[in-house]
C-alpha cells in the first residue's frame, strides 16, 4: 500500500528491458549513438514539430537548466509557492541561473492565475534596475496539488509572459498524467499554448532515471548543450538515457502507464467518497489525491501499513478546509499500483457510507 | 574494434541484472532504501574505515561537487593541465565552487610532481587577498595519460597540500584500473596516503551511470547532501544507483572487470611492440595505451574500422616524442574488449618485426 | 524641499574636508595606510570591543558580502519583505552567496517578529536536504518603514537564530538614526543583543560613499578580505574611505548629523499632525516619516516643488490604513535638511487645524 | 620617493575640489543627477561617438562586470598571464560571469600576440561542448609591463576575436598613459580598432576612486545597469563619481596628469641609463619602468627610503634577462611625482657612468 509518491515505484519492465538490450550493444559516448538520435525524432513526432531535446538525470536539474537558459543578471522567475523549484530545489534556480531569484506567487489548487502573474510582473517593472527583471514564468503540469492547467489557462499566462519579454517554462515531472487527464495532445498544452521550454518527466511514470529538457524552438537552444555538460548531466553512456525514453514513448507506453495510475486513483477516490472517515479535498485530475482523513482513519491506515504523507493546507482552494481533527494527506498512485493495494486501503479506511 | 574510450562499451550483465531486480522491487525514494544503505557499508568495507558516500550520475559532477565542498571566495584548485576538470568540465569547478579557479600545472606523463605543486602554492601565498588561496589539489588516478601515482607520490603531494591548509581530491574515474595496476589496496592509495575526498568511478568500468563521491572522514561531510540535491544529483529512484554500485563492488566484480581491460591492453601493447608500424609512447599501467603510429598503420586501422582518438603530445614525458610523420593516438580497452578485437587490430597494424 | 531620500543630500563639509586633506597626503594602497588603521580603532572604541572592519562603497555590497560570509550550498536568508536585500538588491544575495536564497517574511511596521522568524525556520527544518537551510537572519535598523528594533527585540531574534545555527545580520544603512532614536549605545543594539555582523552605513548620513562591514568577533572574519577584493570593493586609495569614516565617527559627528535629521523630522511630523490634509501613518522613530496625504495636499506639495515618493501600504501595521483618496508617502529628512524647507513644506501642506 | 605604484599618490586638487563642490549641492540619487548626464556626454565627445558609460568604484569590478557582460555557460576569457584579471582579481571573472574561466596566455613584454590568441581559440573549438567556448579576449592598455599596444596590434586581435564570435575587452586602468605614449586618439586605440568594451581608469591617474565601463555600441549595453546594481556598484550619491570624472576629462586634465607622470618617468629612465648600477629591462612607454638593479643600488635606494616593488622576470621579452645578482624592479611614477623625488632617487642610485 504505497501511496507515498510515484517515485517509490520500481520501473516499467519494458523500459528496463530496453536498457538491458542497449547495454549489450554499447555505442559512441555522450549522446552520439543512434538511439539518442532516434529519441530526438520521437520527441519531434510527439510534439508535432521539430524540437531540441536534452536528456538529463533528474527533474530538479531539468528545471534548473531550463530556467538557467533564460538567466540574466538580476533575473527573476515567477513560480507558484508550492512549485518544486521553490520547495525542493534548494538554491538550484539560483545556482544554475548565476543568481536568478525564484519568487513565490499564491494561487488556489497549486495553480498560478493570470492575475497573480500580472501582479508578479508589476513588482518588477521593465527597465527597473533595482528590483529585478522577470526572465521566466514557470508552471507545473500536473501541479503539486494534482490539478491541471487547461490549454487556455496556459495560453493566458504565456501571453502575459511573452508580452513582457519573459519565457514560459513548464515543469512536466507529471506531464503524462496531465495529458491523460486533459485528453489533450502534448502539443496543445505546450508550445501551441505558448510554452517555450519544458522539463519532460519520465522517472515518476516508470523510467529508472530519465527526464528531458525540450526546447520547442530549436533555434533557441544555443548554449544548452554546454550548460548541460557544465552541470555534469551529459551521460557518457547516453544510450542508457535514450533507451529509457525510447521505450517510454514507443507505442504510447508512457500514456498507458499514466492511465493505469489514473485508473487506480479513480478507484481510490471512489473509496474515499464512499467512506465516512474521509473526503476529497480536491477533485483529482489524475494520480494525485488530496483527502481529509478523520483521525481514526489515519490511525487505521497507518496500522495497516499504508505509506503516504500529510500535506499543508496552505494552497487549497477557498472552501476546501479541514474540519476539526481532520488531516490533509496526499495519496499518489503509480504505474505499479495494484487494485489489491486499493482494496486493502479501502478496507482499512472503513466506514463505507 | 572499439578503442575510442572505455565509455563506449555497454554495461556489465551482472550490473544490468542487479538494476532489473531492483526495478522489480522499487522502494523509498531519494536514497532511503535498503540497497543504498548496503552500498554505504560496501564502501566502508572496501576502504577499511567508515566513510561517507554520495552516489551521483557522472564523473564531472563528482569532481565538481567534491572540489566545491572545499570552496571559499577566491579559492584556487591546482590540477594537472590535462586533468578532466580542466579539459572537459567547462566551468564546472567554477560553478559548483561559486567561483573557484582551477589552475593548470604541468607534469610529465599526466602526473603532478611535488615540485610543481609547491610552485603552484607559491603563486598563491597564504593570507594574500589578491591572487587567490589554494583550497584543494586534485590528482587523477589513473591519469589521463594512463599512468598511475604510487602511494608515496600521493602522500608527498598530500603533505604539501595539508601543511598549507588545502585538501587533496582524487579523480578516480578509472580508479579500478589504478588499483589493479598498482596491486595496492584502495585504502593505501587514498586516505592512508592523505586523500580527503574522491570521485569513485563506476561508469567507465562496466556500470550504466554510477559514480560516487567518497568523503573519507564522515565528520567532514556536512553540507554535501544538500549540495548534491542543489545540483540535481539526488536520484529519486536511488536504488537504481545503489543497485549498480552494489553489484559493481560485490565479490570483487569491479576488479575483475578492470583486470579484463588491463589484460586486453597488455595484448595490445605487445602487438604494438611487435610491429614496425607502431611503438608505445608510454609504458601503459592498465587499460590506456598511448602509441605513435606510422601513417600507413593509421590508414590501415581506420580502414579496418578501428575506433580511437589522436592525442596531443603536450604532456608526454621528456624523451617521448613522435618521429617524423608519426601520430600519437590513444587506445583504450574496457571490460568488454574481446581478444578477437585485439587480433583484428594486430592484423590491421601489420608488419610484425 | 527634498524629502525624496537622505541620499539626495550632499555630504557633510567636515567629511569632505577630511577627504581633501587625505588626498593631499596619499599613502600606501589597499588599506595599508595609517588612516585605515585609525578607523579600525575608532570602530573598536565605538563598539566597546575589538571588531573587524571592512570599508566598502555601498550598502548593497555591505549587505551582500555580509550575508555571503555565511553562505553554504542550499543556504537561505530570512528577511523582512520590505528589506533592501529583497527589494533593491537584484540578485546580490544570490550572487555573493553562490546561490543563497533570500526569503520574505511579513511583519508589521517593517519589523520582523520572533513568531515570523520561528515560522521561517520551520519551513527549513535542520537536516532537510531539499528545502534549504537557514544560514542567517537579517534585520534592518532603522527599518525601511522608519521604525526601530529595541534591544530586547533584537535579542529575541538573535536567540532564535543562534539556537538554530544561523547568524544574525543587521542592515545598518540608517544605523545612526536608530542610535539617536533609541538613545542606546551602539554595542547594546548590536553584538550585546546578539548581532554577528552588520552593514554600518555612512552615506545616507553625510558621507560621500562610505559603508563598513563590521564583524563583531574578529576570529570569524577569515576570508572576508579576499571576498571583498573579489567583489571589487577593496579601494586602492583606501585612505579615501578611511578619511570619511574617520571624520564621520570623530567627536560624535555621526550622531550630530543624525540628530539634525531627526529634529527636522520631528518638526515635519508636528506640521503633519497639525494639518487637516495629512496624518501620520506611523509614529516616526527618527528621520523617516510615513504619512497619508489628502489629494489636495499632494497636488499643492508637488506644485511647490517638494520631492518625495509614494509608498506601498503593504507593510503598515494593522489599523494604519489609508482612508478613501489618501496616498501614503514617505518623507525623509537628512543632515542637510533646513528648517526653511520644513517651513515651506508646512505652508504648502496648509489647513492647519 | 614613492615609486611603489601610481595608486599611492593622493588625488588631483582639481578633482578633489570638483567633488567638494558637488557635495555642497547634492542631487537626485543613483546617477539621475545632471553631472552624471554631463559625464556621459564627455565620454561620447572623447570617443567621437555615442557610447554607454557606467561609472564604478574600482578597476577590478570594471573588468569583472565588463567580462561578465559577455558571459555564457562554459565561457572562457583569454588574457595575458600577467593581466590584472588573472593575478589580482581572485575569482572575480568567475563570480561575475557565473562561472567564466579566465585562461592565461603567454606573450613577451606583457602583450598578447595574435598567434597566442589564435592558439587560445584553438583550444576551445567552436561548438565543442566539453572544453569551453571563448566569449572574450581581454588586453591591457597600458600593459602590466608598461608597454603599449599599437592600433594595428589591437585591430589584429580584434579581428581574430570577432571572426570567432568573441568580444574584445580592454583593461584601461592606465589608459591615459597609453594615449599619451602613443599620441593616438582614444577612439583610434579602442572602438576604431575593434574594442567592444573597456574599463576606463581614473583612480591611478589622479581620481579618488573613479573608473567607468564604456560600451562603445550603446545598443549592446542592455542589462549592464542592473548587473552593476547587483554588484553593489551603483553609488547612491552618483554625483560623487561624476564630479571626479567630469573634472578628470575637462580641458584635457587627464592627459596633463598622465603627461606629468610620463615626464617624470623619462627623467627616471635617463637616470637609470646613466648609472652603472642599473639598466632598463624594457624601454618604458610611459609611467612604468622596469629596471635591473645591482645589489648595491638596491640597498642604497631602500636605505634612502625609496618605495618600489621587485618583479617577476617571467614575462620579459626574449633577450631581456637579469645578469648575475641583478634584481628586476618596477618603478611607477604618477601625476604627483616630483622632480625632487627623481633627483633624490638619482642620487641614491649613484655611479653615474
Amino acid at each position: 500500500m504505497i501511496f507515498a509518491s510515484d517515485n517509490w515505484s520500481g520501473a516499467s519492465p519494458q523500459i528496463v528491458e530496453a536498457v538491458a538490450e542497449a547495454a549489450r550493444r554499447g555505442g559512441p559516448a555522450y549522446g552520439n549513438d543512434p538511439l539518442t538520435k532516434a529519441v530526438e525524432q520521437r520527441f519531434s513526432d510527439l510534439f508535432e514539430r521539430e524540437v531540441a531535446v536534452f536528456p538529463v538525470g533528474t527533474g530538479t536539474i531539468a528545471n534548473a537548466l531550463s530556467l538557467g537558459h533564460f538567466a540574466r543578471p538580476g533575473g527573476v522567475v515567477l513560480a507558484h509557492r508550492e512549485a518544486h523549484v521553490l520547495v525542493d530545489e534548494p538554491g538550484s534556480t539560483e545556482l544554475f541561473g548565476g543568481g536568478t531569484r525564484p519568487v513565490a506567487l499564491d494561487g488556489p489548487g497549486g495553480k498560478l492565475t493570470p492575475a497573480a502573474v500580472v501582479a508578479g510582473f508589476e513588482r518588477y517593472p521593465a527597465g527597473n534596475t533595482f528590483h529585478g527583471n522577470v526572465v521566466a514564468v514557470t508552471l507545473t503540469q500536473m501541479t503539486e496539488l494534482g490539478t491541471v492547467y487547461h490549454p487556455q489557462e496556459i495560453a493566458a499566462i504565456a501571453e502575459i509572459a511573452h508580452s513582457r519579454g519573459a519565457a514560459l517554462h513548464m515543469d512536466g515531472a507529471r506531464f503524462a498524467s496531465a495529458v491523460v487527464s486533459l485528453g489533450a495532445s502534448p502539443a496543445d498544452i505546450t508550445w501551441r499554448a505558448g510554452v517555450d521550454i519544458m522539463s519532460f518527466g519520465g522517472t515518476k511514470n516508470g523510467c529508472l532515471a530519465a527526464e528531458a529538457v525540450v526546447i520547442f524552438d530549436p533555434a533557441k537552444a544555443n548554449g544548452f548543450a554546454i550548460a548541460r555538460q557544465r552541470a555534469g548531466q551529459t551521460f557518457s553512456k547516453g544510450w542508457f538515457m535514450a533507451a529509457q525514453l525510447d521505450a517510454y514513448l514507443r507505442d504510447g507506453h508512457w500514456l498507458a502507464l499514466a492511465r493505469h495510475a489514473a485508473d487506480r486513483a479513480r478507484e481510490l477516490a471512489a473509496a474515499i467518497d464512499a467512506s465516512k472517515n474521509a473526503r476529497l479535498a480536491l477533485r483529482p485530475a489524475a494520480n494525485e489525491i488530496f483527502a481529509f482523513l478523520a483521525p481514526a482513519a489515519l490511525d487505521r491506515l497507518r496500522s495497516a501499513g499504508a505509506a503516504f504523507y500529510p500535506w499543508s493546507t496552505a494552497s487549497l482552494p477557498e472552501g476546501a478546509a479541514p474540519r476539526q481533527g481532520e488531516q490533509l494527506v496526499r495519496l499518489v498512485t503509480s504505474f505499479a499500483t495494484t487494485s489489491d493495494e486499493i482494496a486493502r486501503f479501502t478496507a482499512a479506511l472503513g466506514a463505507a457510507g
